[in-house]
Formats: structure tokens, C-alpha cells, sequence
């Protein structure tokens, strides 16, 4: 997916989101925004929003100073997920398809970008999910699909769902599959990392490799190899939230997107609406969110 | 009220909605964005938003040549709301308190802007700020100031909405006050003009007058003299929407701002929420909206 108009305003309010979370200091963060602004009229549109994303947060991280503004509310989102597990758990348990219920829950959980929302917000959110989640329209498909392979490659995205990934993966660790999950390269917005990977244990249910990306989704072409190459030979990939979508969705490749769609544009691409989870098989038109 | 960092975003967002209603080509609109970003450097941050949001829509104007983009969204706006007026009389005949009841449904009407909405939102608006019309807490300090004066000054604000700002001069002729409604000096955004208000027929209740702004509010250093002097002169003001909030927050006048919060800024500003509608004394604090 491409740079649309409508990213412009939107860059220049992450910009504002990452330089606050970075210092109190209006001048700084001021002078942050018109860094980015005095770029704007070199934006290339035809990279995808991710391209553009990682020279904004490295301007971010250039005129303030702090490498990692989102480092806190990772945490925090991290321990915050952590401590519904138990009720998450048994939620799945009793449900009469646990993996479709963990990837609800999952989608659900990519409401969590930016750590905006509060505890009571986050269990709206899983409510809201779990209400959405029949519309997943392409589980049949993904079920087939898994129905025919060994390995799963995962890619995470945001702090905090990522505990809720960890309960999908679990269900396909079940299943009998083998599970590669992919963290970003160096901390970005707040966006899953090794540490992060570490912090919740995905370890121990799943392989967790480094896409490389330094930028907060998945462009292929600012990956390293390695992963590329898994990328390559994966038979199904489960791709969550936004940022990967932005990056991947021209991809021909066995993908599942998992995500809630959060903007005006991914919601264009998937023809679907705001609010929306959505389980969208790589290919696949029309309305299943 | 100044220029927040979180009005920068919102300007180039602004910038792009007018772009794309001047003008389908999608070069043009990125020249506008890449013009209006290029400024943002150099925005002082010491003035109101009105002060920058003229310079923006003028390079609009430059850029695409259209000289009034909200042209036939206006009118579409005023048509639509005068549609409903039968239905909108009846609601204020049947109450207890018919100005109460135009000025709630007055700053419901606050939420056209930009056009963005239609007639199923504006009819839902109206429901719901006649849900939050027992909120408008500063409404006997009006009655109370309405009851020593003799004349009003009316500051309009959008087109659509300016139907039923005049629901609200028909109460107050009523009442046996003379109405002198204010309008912008030249087409800015979807704010009401003369034109608009001949076509709604104001000039049959009040006397229709132009602040001389060309910028989407009142701020009276833009205005011309003669509204300046009346300004002063006025014993009882009633602002109408955000445009003429921001302009006019610290000026000391006998001032009544009726308004739906739109932007989180104008929240902050009043101590209130987004989506309340407000009514609010100048100089009048805490929660009232």
C-alpha cells in the first residue's frame, strides 16, 4: 500500500504523539514537527507508509535525543495484558473453537497501538472484538490453509497484543505446528522487539526471529535477508496489525492480515470500515471484516 | 485562544479536505499540502488559530484557483436544514422553553461542519444535543442578561447550522429584542456569508452585518472598524461555534459561546469533552458543557 494524501496530517500527528512522550520541552517538540513538516514536500508517495514512517521517528529521535520515547508504555502495556491472562485463558477455554477465539482476541487487542487506552478501554476493546468476531469471514480459509502445513511464520506488531498473540500462537503450538514469531529490528513507536518478545515469553512457545525493519510495519525491501528468505519460503503467514498491512498488502504471498483497522486508508484498501476487526486472507475482496 | 503543536496536523488535515473539494486532481491537492507544510516553521504560535487558518485556505485559493471550494456544500447545508425546519418549529413550539430549545438545537447544528455530515447525521446531532441541552448550565446567567438588554449581537458561524441560529433570533425578536446578525467578510470554509444569510432569510428577523474577517473566525484584530465598534458596543454577545471561540476566548466583552467541541484544543480550553454542547459564559469556568 502506498503514501496516500491523507497520511500527510496524519505523519506530522505522530510526529507531535512521539516527541511528547519524549520530552515535555515545547520548543523541542515543536521544532520536531517542523522538521518533519519542511520534509513533507519530498515525501515520495509511492513507497509505502512505513518507508516514510521510519525517517519520521528518526527525526524524532534526532532532535530529541531519546532513542526510545514508547519504551515505558510498552512495558506497561506488556504487564497490563499480562494480568488479564487468567481470564483471557479461561475465556478460550470454554470457547468451542479456542483459535478462533485467541486470533478475536488478538485482533481485538491491535486497538493498543500507541498505548492511548486504559485498562478499562483495552477490556472494551476485547469485548468489542469478541462481539466482531463471527464477522471474521476468512477463518474457513485460514483453517484450510493451516489444515496442509507445518510451520507458521507470526508477525507481531504492538506491545501489549503481543500477549494476546502469544495465546494464538499457543493454539497452534496445539495444532501441532511449528511457530516462527517476528519482532522489529530496533524499537520503533511502540512496536514488538526481541526484549519485548522475551518479556512476555513468546519464547518459550515460539521461535522469535528479527525482520530487520526499522521502520513500524514490514517493507520488504528494508529487511534483512534472513528474513526475507523465510518470508519467501513461508506456506502461511498470519500478519497482524496496520503497520505490517501497509507494507505487505501488495505482496503475492500466502498472507492472512489480522488486524482492526484504525484509518481512513487501510480501511479503503480492505473496503471495509474503521472499528472493524478483520481477518483478510492476501487476495481476497470484498467484505469479510 | 492560541495556536496549539496539535493544531499543526489539524491545519495541513484542513488543508487537504479543502484541496480535494477545489479540485480532483490529485497533484494539485499534494502542491497545497506540500505548500501549506513548507509554511509551518514559520507559524507563530502566538496567535489564534484564525490567524493561521486564513493564511491556509488563501494559499488554497492561490494553489487551486477556486476561490470558494464550500460554495455548493453550503448551499446544499442551508437547503437540507431548511428542509427540516417544519418539524424543528413544531419541537420548539411544544416546549416548555422555546429559546432554550433553539439554542440547544442551535449548537447541535454546530456539528455541520465542513458538511462532513448527512441529513441522517444532522437529524441524529440534533437528537443528541437535545439530549445534552439540559447541560447548557450558563443558561440563566443568559436569561438573566437577556432580561436588561435590549439588543443582541449574533456572531454566526457555518452555513446549515445558520437555519437554526435563526430559530433562535426568531425567540429573541420575540422576546422583543433587535438582533444584529454578524457574518464573515468573505467566503472561508463553509461559514456563513451574506449570501448565506440572504438565502436563509435572516435579514427578515435582524439586521445582517460582516465582521470583515476573512479568516474562519472572529478574531477582531482581522475584523473591520465598524464591527470592532459594535463590539464593544454590544451588551450581550452570542458566539456561535469554535471559529469564533478561538478568536474571541480572552477578549473581555459580555460574551455567550454556544458551541460543540470539536477539537480536543477547544476541549482543553473550555475543561469539557468532545461532542458536549456548550453554552458558556465568558469568564465562567469549570463544567458547564
Amino acid at each position: 500500500m502506498r503514501v496516500y494524501l491523507d497520511c500527510l496530517p496524519c505523519f506530522l500527528r505522530q510526529a507531535l504523539d512521539a516527541a511528547r512522550r519524549a520530552t515535555d520541552d515545547e520548543r523541542t517538540q515543536r521544532e520536531v514537527l517542523d522538521r518533519v513538516a519542511s520534509t513533507i514536500p519530498a515525501f515520495p508517495l509511492d513507497v509505502t507508509p512505513i518507508e516514510v514512517g521510519r525517517e519520521i521517528y528518526r527525526t524524532v529521535r534526532e532532535v530529541t535525543g531519546v532513542d526510545d520515547p514508547y519504551r515505558e508504555t510498552k512495558r506497561a502495556d506488556n504487564e497490563r495484558v499480562i494480568a488479564l491472562l487468567p481470564q483471557l485463558r479461561e475465556t478460550i477455554r470454554r470457547s468451542p473453537d479456542p483459535l478462533h477465539s485467541a486470533l478475536t482476541l488478538a485482533a481485538a487487542g491491535n486497538l493498543i497501538d500507541f498505548g492511548a487506552h486504559s485498562v478499562v478501554d483495552l477490556d472494551r476493546a476485547i469485548e468489542k472484538g469478541l462481539e466482531n468476531g463471527e464477522k471474521m469471514a476468512d477463518y474457513p480459509q485460514l483453517e484450510e490453509r493451516l489444515a496442509s502445513v507445518d510451520d507458521v511464520l507470526y508477525l507481531g506488531d504492538n506491545a501489549g497484543e503481543l500477549v494476546l498473540d502469544k495465546l494464538v500462537v499457543e493454539q497452534l503450538v496445539d495444532r501441532g505446528k511449528r511457530v516462527t514469531f517476528v519482532v522489529r529490528g530496533r524499537p520503533i513507536i511502540n512496536d514488538v522487539t526481541v526484549e519485548d518478545a522475551a518479556f512476555v515469553g513468546m519464547d518459550d512457545v515460539a521461535e522469535v526471529i528479527s525482520s530487520g525493519s526499522d521502520g513500524p510495519g514490514t517493507a520488504l525491501r528494508r529487511c534483512r535477508p534472513a528474513f526475507v528468505d523465510a518470508f519467501r519460503r513461508a506456506k502461511l503467514i498470519l500478519s497482524k496489525g496496520q503497520g505490517n498491512f501497509e507494507g505487505l498488502s501488495d505482496e503475492r504471498a500466502p498472507l492472512f492480515f489480522l488486524l482492526t483497522v484504525k484509518c481512513p486508508v487501510v480501511a479503503r484498501e480492505l473496503g471495509t470500515e474503521i472499528g472493524r476487526t478483520v481477518l483478510r486472507a492476501q487476495g481476497s475482496r470484498g467484505e469479510s471484516g
